[in-house]
């Protein structure tokens, strides 16, 4: 997702990288449990003798535990990490495909992959792991908790489920999913089960359903890019690889690709290879029930749990996300009395200027550490 | 997509309705030819003596020959169209599958369906097409060519290629469409690509590819709405029908939809038994690669040619055809020397306001006539 960092750290490597097993049954928020279940993670740094230097940062839809592969950019001279001061964790998520349980892992009660049976999880029941990972490490506080989209839902979790636990929350294009946003993520769901090769999830890991996975993500890009950004980029130019004229041939010629086109399908070819398509189904409906105020008797009564000094990012051209939808998200849990401060990134790049223009954030959120 | 009007045109039905054959070989935009094609076309009202009252309505993806079937509000006492005084003809184009050449008719050279192979129609193609049966009603000028979407783009070309044959233009929610909307285009077509039935494009009619086309569907509605729209009617309310809970089940559980998955799915299915997959491929590349300086010397030299009264009407919350690019088509026009106003719709319906809300669009266009 990352356009190709031709950075220092793009060699950087975990100090550590493992497996958590919560010896347990785990209760999920739906009802339904994980027998077992693992949690993948990394560490970059070390932890000081007071272990009081931990960073966590969460990861999105297509991200892993491995933080200095998808957000290079943080750990630069200057970037919001500094592995000389901080301890940095990345967690891989429940329902993901890299290395933490979910979909494409074995479910200890049946002996077979989960598949399609996997249960919903919630972003709370992710968080309820995660700290048990963090006690395990000793951690009695993160210094802070940071993210963005799936991420930055896990931090707002964190700061209203465990106040104590994190000093410093922020959380970047995150406010409950819209309408919109929910149906797109529903087609999404919709266009792999389209696929003659889904069979109702229970594919052979070797025989995914591809076609209906590249254009989930194709319309996932979409969701994620902006209106403008496409104007600048790709306006009403024939696709520049090979010969395509959209002018001529049969209506239903392949041959006639307009440029965002031919970006869209390239962008859902190149994810088949690196993504489980029951992974993509359990993390968009982990995205879609995202609301930190369920079952809490008010809004006040959530978000009046926060201590942790908490910023809300925007981002302008965000329609996944709107900007309006995340400002609003602050007012009413600063309203709510917790410290919360909201902040606009100006980019054209859609709910994805996160990962495109992490320089942008990192001048935007300097004034918080200081 | 009209949402059950109970009125008195409900049951209008055309004057005349039938087949008009070119008896020619018509040469194509693309370089193709389609021989001695039809063109199926309604009747409402009756011709003058002077012939000067012929209204021509332009239909616009979805829609068909019989005006009164989809805009049934514009002929309400006080709407744009009044039988006593106005002969309305409505044009199925080509492409579609309500009785014109299409992709599911017959090709006389090969004596099969065109499926597939039906050729690449371009607007002005249509346009061309249309002026003959125009001619042979001999109809020297038409009082008022009107039309939204596709409709809007046929009545712009007959605005520009053939100036002396239309008095009055309106031409609704169209510029050249965007990379957005290029984008969202493509991905429909590629839905119906991936359904197992779709079978390259030669599957038997009644065995078409019905959950690509469905899906297809339902991310077209979602180009057609907006997303104020979706909050104010759906915001994160779990679907209406049946006994749905979106925060519980397995992650690919089909019973967990939020309202506005269950009405996009509903769009989707209803449109499965009055559409046909090949001719949706073909009007989508036919609203693809509309560009009406397309082959002119400059836009200058395209738009200096109208000479016809020109309303250019755009939708606030429009974002396949966003107000912004007609309100700057129309001020390219108006530089070219042409007359050309700008209206704008305020709207929450996104780019179908044209079909829900007609009673707006006829107020907004009244003071035209006036």
């Amino acid at each position: 997702m990352i356009s190709s960092p031709t950075l220092a750290t793009a060699t950087l490597k975990p100090t550590y990288e493992g497996d958590f097993v919560l010896n347990e049954v785990l209760p999920l928020e739906s009802g339904e449990v994980l027998v077992k279940p693992t949690l993948h993670y990394a560490v970059y740094g070390r932890l000081n003798a007071a272990k009081d230097n931990a960073v966590l940062v969460c990861h999105a839809l297509s991200g892993s535990a491995e933080v200095a592969e998808w957000w290079p950019q943080l750990f630069l001279p200057g970037g919001l990490l500094n592995l000389e001061r901080d301890c940095v964790i990345g967690i891989n998520i429940f329902g993901s495909c890299y290395g933490s349980t979910g979909p494409s892992t074995v479910d200890p009660e049946t002996g077979k992959l989960y598949g399609p049976t996997f249960p919903l999880i919630n972003i709370r029941d992710i968080v309820r792991a995660q700290v048990k990972l963090i006690d395990s490490l000793g951690i009695e506080k993160l210094k802070l908790a940071i993210g963005a989209s799936i991420g930055g839902m896990q931090v707002l979790e964190w700061a209203i489920q465990f106040p104590e636990r994190v000093a410093r929350a922020i959380s970047i294009g995150v406010a409950p999913l819209g309408a919109m946003g929910l149906g797109l993520n529903h087609l999404q769901r919709q266009a792999i089960m389209l696929d003659p090769a889904w069979k109702g999830g229970y594919y052979e890991p070797d025989q995914p359903p591809k076609g209906g996975l590249a254009l989930a993500r194709s319309l996932g890009i979409i969701s994620y890019k902006s209106v403008p950004l496409f104007e600048q980029r790709f306006n009403r130019k024939p696709n520049r690889g090979g010969n395509e004229n959209p002018w001529i041939s049969t209506s239903a010629g392949q041959n006639g690709r307009f440029d965002i086109a031919g970006y869209l399908d390239y962008q859902g070819e190149r994810f088949i290879s690196r993504f489980d398509p029951n992974s993509y189904i359990s993390l968009t409906r982990t995205m879609d029930i995202f609301d930190p105020i369920r079952a809490h008797v008010s809004p006040y009564e959530a978000y009046s749990r926060i201590t942790a000094h908490l910023t809300l990012v925007g981002i302008s051209t965000d329609w996944l996300f709107p900007p309006e939808d995340v400002r609003s998200l602050a007012a009413i849990i600063k309203a709510a009395g917790a410290r919360c401060d909201y902040r606009e990134m100006a980019s054209v790049h859609g709910h994805d200027a996160f990962l495109v223009e992490p320089e942008q954030l990192v001048k935007l959120l300097t004034p918080v550490f200081e």
